[in-house]
């Protein structure tokens, strides 16, 4: 759809504070002005920074008028002074826009430990509140960027409640990324007309359907959250449980949660491959996702997909770590549509040299099937690459 | 100790089979002429290779009288075939022994997924079984290397029995290391008179100790294995459970398998750090080795490592995210000896530059304490580095 996505009834931005090395944004702004229902899913990261801890109260009043969202500084454990920080610029924002603080949802994303650059957000603020604009999605999802390459937009439309519903999200991630809202930053807006625990429940569904099926690192962070404010502007009908319209827009949040989640997994940390891992015939759907990311986590395999290398071995030997019920004699794996082991035997070098050049696309698929049940699960991964250390290893300096 | 070690009872020895580039040795024998007790800690991956499962057999035996392994392929996930080729060396290697083929334990290390080449181990088994030498340690450990850049030999004594104690061991190991016996081959030989099932408790209790306390990558192979082997020679008075002399001779073993594990973590595939990460504080003795493995394991925190960076950040990110209990106001990170968070305060920049320092070094110590109870357990671990993704990308290729 078009670059310049807009929803009626927010506008949004992102400006640069200037803590940010060669200017770049690191302040974003969403603000429905009418106010909006609220609904979000949080890290289950033990130490949760100070904002998802304020978010949490926010989430369950279930509605805001605003979000501010700074990177660079996670403002993650950084105990009470954190929370007072928080609160600075909780106030400053709502004064800004004319709201009550406990409207303002803060949340953050970048390095743990150090305090938050209240000075230069506070000061960055005015300006940012003054340039919002229907049309500024791409800047906010910029100003959310941490080690991403490129931000991430999705925007998407249904008719239902008896308007024309739209839902637009942006979202950060690109390191430090497993399921259960880990390093994400995920900001979605509509103007469907609903209430806050029916779009809780939503987002919570579109979420395990998308970024919970997701891992880039295995590392959870102290920050993650997905968020949806819904302003029922332009929608005179509220969407109720059970309905069809509220179906149609639960698979619109899936599809956009989906499409940001894919965005996501190519632009992981030093990621050059996308790949979805299937895995079928398991003992139950939990077995399959066990299976699923103890591949989609094994370093042995995100490297033989760096490489390139269809080197099933390793997948045979991260399924046997992994614990679950398999039976080896029936064990299938097929790349692409290579099936180089079937019913546990090899398919010779002319299929493994089919595989190999299926692993040298950006993105493909690697179906595993155990071979005991009808449990399946499916996630999203990406290859481990010399760069992801690169990056990580030099993240602070 | 000297750099050729011998035990009472055993020769050993390594030569080249042709097999591997650059004519590097890559079959190992060990031999106890007069028979010995065995005892051995098997992988627990789901999918064991064939040469593990017979191995089982033997060990439920409680004697053996040699080993045979083969470096550079792993006779894994090669079915009914990979279990008759395993026979055939077997054969051939008691043949050449004049033993029954039930006294030789076979193990392989390698490439997953390949068929053993029998012809070309066959063919050099003459030699090998000819030129066996009771110094021949160093070159067994030399030909049971895969991506190990040296051999690992480890050798103690002590007097007990009645004589005196000698005890050698040998060991690969380099990468898809966790715990409970993932990629690791480790050969021990001692004339200890002892009667196997003690030697079995013994080694066990010694593999909890070391091996089971180091991970390099978290992967765990489908060929592990601790094999100890007891001659007797020279040592009159069998070791008897409880005794003193018992006691000792278990120390023994504890002092060689540690010193192995040391060895295999400071080179650990692409390592450049050994580092060991101790956790306090626990509520349990279990709850410290999972927060010690999710350290340990973090990519995050391993590339950390690898930069020379006190981001303790990513520390308490992982902690977080384990999943341990924890007093987030408690929470202490001591790098060497400096104190980077104490009690839930950041120690301040120069506290910081001292642990940069500590971090430069190639072997340090991480303590966590976890301000909920007395729990307490520690780990080895290494570095992620970009060599590591190297190494992997072309393991095969």
């Amino acid at each position: 759809m078009s670059d310049a996505p807009s929803v009626p009834g927010f506008v949004a931005g992102g400006v640069a504070t200037g803590s940010k090395k060669k200017g770049a944004k690191d302040l974003a702004l969403i603000f429905c002005p009418a106010g909006a229902a609220a609904a979000g899913v949080l890290t289950t990261n033990k130490i949760p920074a100070p904002p998802v801890q304020i978010a949490r109260a926010v989430f369950q009043r279930g509605s805001a008028s605003a979000i501010v969202a700074n990177s660079g500084c996670a403002n993650a454990y950084t105990g009470r002074a954190g929370t007072a920080d928080a609160r600075v610029v909780m106030r400053r924002t709502a004064k800004l826009l004319g709201l009550h603080e406990r409207e303002v949802i803060p949340a953050s994303t970048g390095v743990i430990g150090q305090r938050l650059p209240v000075t230069a957000i506070n000061r960055a603020l005015p300006q940012l509140a003054t340039g919002l604009s229907p049309r500024g999605w791409l800047a906010a999802a910029d100003a959310i960027r941490t080690t991403d390459t490129r931000p991430k937009v999705s925007w998407q439309q249904c008719p239902a409640g008896g308007g024309r519903v739209q839902l637009v999200g942006i979202a950060k991630g690109a390191g430090m990324i497993e399921p259960h809202m880990a390093t994400l930053l995920v900001f979605l807006a509509t103007n469907a007309r609903i209430r806050a625990p029916l779009l809780r429940r939503l987002l919570k569904n579109a979420c395990d359907q998308s970024f919970n099926r997701l891992t880039i690192d295995g590392c959870m962070s102290t920050n993650d959250m997905a968020t949806v404010l819904a302003s029922g502007e332009g929608c005179p009908r509220a969407l109720l449980p059970g309905e069809r319209d509220t179906q149609r827009f639960a698979k619109l949040l899936i599809e956009v949660c989906r499409d940001l989640a894919n965005q996501l997994a190519a632009d992981g940390e030093g990621a050059t491959k996308r790949v979805r891992i299937r895995v079928e015939g398991a003992s139950s759907d939990r077995q399959a996702g066990t299976a699923a990311y103890a591949l989609g986590n094994s370093l042995l395999v995100k490297t033989a997909l760096h490489g390139e290398d269809p080197n099933w071995g390793r997948i045979v030997q991260a399924l046997g770590a992994s614990g679950v019920r398999l039976n080896a004699a029936k064990l299938g794996i097929t790349i692409g549509k290579s099936p180089i082991l079937s019913r546990g035997v090899y398919g010779g070098a002319a299929v493994e040299a089919r595989a190999r050049r299926t692993m040298q696309g950006a993105s493909y698929e690697i179906c595993v099937k155990l071979g005991v049940g009808r449990g399946r699960d499916e996630i999203l991964t990406c290859d481990l690459s010399a760069e992801y250390v690169r990056i990580n290893a030099s993240y602070r300096s």
